[in-house]
């Protein structure tokens, strides 16, 4: 038997987001999460803590450590994503208020000294919003780059382009610079891109498994994924919603589920009109060096399987 | 029976140029051909005017008036395609040196004169390479905007991403500035990109049928094609080469072998990561006007067919 | 009599941030410093922190409070200065390690905190390095911008051009993006640009003037100037060291002593080569609304004059 | 005697293009005008060109060849500059219709072909207004870069910062793509940038001085610089007006009335806010290799005696 992988949450949950959580603290033979930190992003970092407490509560883990983090960007003003994650970020199912404590530290100190305490290239990092609280830790300690084992962070797109704007997916775009920090810092990255996460659709016999699991946590992301998927339904016409973040702890418990590229990717920063483009050299045009392997397919029926599986412990 | 459209064909040939051209000059019916014009792109102005001639010539009609335009791109080095095309830019059959003439005759100002001679909206510009020509001609006779029936352009990409660097398609990207100009001059544009062309692609039946054409048009198509593949193939693992150019006059032969959206498109020029990158608001998710058709799917066997058959009258 | 002006100093000392900071602390009549904030910028984080409680004792102020803040720019790597500040930031005097405190508070929560709690338009702002610190104040907490009574910085260039790079000044180029967030803020600035304090120059004679006043606080300056000054002797032979920082507390104690233009300054973040520069509007060339009080001029006499006289307090 | 240097002049007039034509042409001991060439700038192609006419007929030398050049920018729409010339560019004095021909050949071509026929190093260029009939001749024979003895340009500003945009010339703002291209084509460049040409002002003295001459040129120019101080003394409230572009032929004749630097000199064509700046590394505090000679200061006086005593001779 394998140790468990350790890992910190960093997240703005949304109801994806919840369902990552929901998915690694299911998974205690594979994952030790080490602590949920909170960032702003597709809701203001008040209710992504309250929701990352929510989470935590529902999965029956009120012992899960809880750190807010960066409640702006590095250098923009904050843009949210309301009109998919609804007013509270975790629109859709009702759920009680949460009552768990959050950590008194600051998430970007709790990072910093995790990765000095735990030994060199046992922790991974997964970020699931934007990149602020990671890029101001490696900015504050720029010694804990190369003790990191792996960032694994839900973001970007290359050949299914942008969702918040024509060239930029939401988390990147939100904090460009964030993101350009932490592609630029030597440690291992895994991306999980739109290209990926679009290919892992909610459809109805999917989310009707969640519902036949019977379980509070199964009706509850059976309803979030009802009302998540209102968006991409009305805008792609796809038929069901992106499960974008779960993609991220499922690498981590089976990384053979995703096939990807080790390549250059860079971020835009300097142009106005693709801002917070993730510029994938998929093709190996140009000679910049590799810095993160993009992942390009997944397989979806896995990938569910493992889900509604993992879920069902719960 | 209608009367044929009044065409420019502006173009760098290239073995997919000459496809295109052929394609026009075997169309009488629907297509009357007013003029070719040169521009550097593939390979050097030289080369272009020397191909478009020897094409002409090819297709048995000497008579063709031929103009040779700019040497280079508004506002940058020249960047060519020999790795592409071959030396010579139209690389595979052999084919005799062209005695043909050039016209006197600039491009440009062909391209304003028979604007402004013919009727207004009566005249269409099919642009196959860099957009140097079109651009110069809206700077230097900024009147002929809105005497343009239609630009139907080779150009850009979008979900198929870019060949020359990750995101920029080779003839947007050697002049981005002429690009620029001529997406934002108010004539009615149409778009055929690598998202379309890249679904033309010559498998071996294909290529079959052109070369049971039996004719000199039918085994040079067929030999140009072969040379032509060898990049996609090893690039990409496609299945034969793209005819990108000819979708341009194929388009207008049956426009309805086409689907796409009128959207806004705009171009990179602001940033060395992105440049050239024809942004495409594909989902209008920006409050942008739309300014041009961007073509997103074709019918290829129905394509195809018209090609051969037409190709088969020379 | 007047009541003194409120003011919070947020500064990276620095020979000259010392003293600006002297001569706030010799000023109780007309100054009352509710803290003083530290950040990232001639030198790291650590030693400004250490170099501002040294000046406090220097001053003979060890109740003032300190808080530390930002240890580095929002959206990139720490650029210094010690090529002209030596190797701690504050060489040339031999001065006593400090004893004195720092507050727990984080700079930023001190200054959001001290806003809200002082009458509306009460507190005024004086930035002495980036503004890193202030950037993150506002974005933390975008309601203290309409309580900001004044912010009086030094920083920028226009018609003296830069000093770190041929377009910028120091402290704006060490985090572009900050300075872009401050000056959008919408409260009154004032800015003390390099075209104002390389105008106040520390001649050998006003060097002399200092060291006369006979007492540790004017050695010590005429000591820190002198080491100060070698930097910019070499490199534009000029007559001595600019007090750059001193003419920001001047400003809140004789404003008359300068004079500028209420016009647009916006802060270039898009190019690298023009990177960070105070683009100010002085001739009033576009049509961009007013956002800062930009200086021009200063009376050098009455600055050092007012300088020496209140130094000789303490 | 040293032999006349060969120099083509390269013009969009303008009052100050007129008189740095007329110093030309009235020094044929130093100077010898191989043609005129004329460029979109100031006002549009047909009235640079009449005005061209017309300067040289002043002069009583028709038989000066002239070239009509480019009539737009590379890469961007003509911006002209009427509110400072009038509206045909050369109001002022009431002077006659030219009547002397203008050359069938096109301006950049007429480069090309003298630059390759005279010896190599023999030929100085010498233009006032924008770069784009040398951008245009430099990318069409690259070859002819390595023949050009020099090019002493008026355009860009660093200290005097920008006269069309807070940081741009108008020059170079008009086509900074070409700037950008002739800053980097290796040929030995002077530079007479605003820091030069706002202390070359014609005070009242100096065009009384003018008009003193008795002579329809000294009386065309003295009402030629009437007319153009307007707009200056309104601006900047100087003393009169600044005679850019006389300085570049007063450079040919007397080098040793400027002083400058030999510096990097970059064009910002990446920022809309600093678009065209000419960015002067005059502190040298890059590493960036000097491609330049930058020119800081002028003995007025002797520029002025010069100017009056040729244009006496006319």
């Amino acid at each position: 038997m394998t140790t468990p992988r350790k890992i910190i949450i960093d997240t703005d949950p949304g109801q994806d987001d919840a369902v990552a959580i929901l998915l690694a603290l299911a998974s205690p033979e594979d994952i030790e999460v080490l602590g949920v930190t909170t960032v702003a992003g597709n809701v203001p970092l008040d209710l992504t803590t309250r929701n990352a407490r929510i989470v935590c509560e529902l999965a029956g883990k009120p012992e899960t450590r809880i750190f807010a983090g960066c409640d702006a960007p590095l250098a923009r003003p904050l843009v949210t994503a309301e009109h998919v994650h609804g007013k509270t970020g975790l629109d859709g199912p009702v759920l009680p208020e949460p009552t768990m404590p959050v950590a008194d530290q600051h998430a970007v100190d709790f990072i910093i000294d995790t990765l000095r305490a735990e030994a060199a290239g046992s922790v991974t990092l997964c970020p699931l919003g934007p990149l602020t609280n990671i890029a101001t830790a490696l900015q504050k300690a720029p010694d804990i780059a190369s003790r990191i084992a792996e960032i694994v962070l839900m973001g970007g797109a290359y050949f299914e382009v942008g969702n918040i704007t024509p060239t930029a997916e939401f988390n990147i775009y939100v904090d460009p610079e964030a993101a350009k920090l932490v592609f630029a810092c030597g440690a291992p990255i895994t991306v999980m891109p739109l290209d990926v996460t679009h290919k892992a659709l909610v459809t109805k016999p999917r989310n009707d498994a969640f519902r036949a699991l019977g379980t509070p946590v199964g009706q509850a992301v059976a309803e979030m994924t009802d009302f998540f998927e209102r968006f991409d339904k009305e805008k792609y016409g796809s038929l069901g919603a992106p499960l974008h973040d779960p993609c991220v702890t499922a690498y981590v418990i089976a990384p053979d589920l995703f096939k990807g590229r080790h390549i250059n990717v860079e971020i835009e920063t300097a142009s106005d009109l693709t801002l917070g483009m993730t510029v994938a050299d998929w093709w190996r045009v140009t000679d910049r060096a590799p810095n993160a392997t993009f992942m390009g397919s997944i397989d979806a029926d896995g990938f569910f399987a493992l889900l509604t599986e993992r879920l069902g412990r719960l």
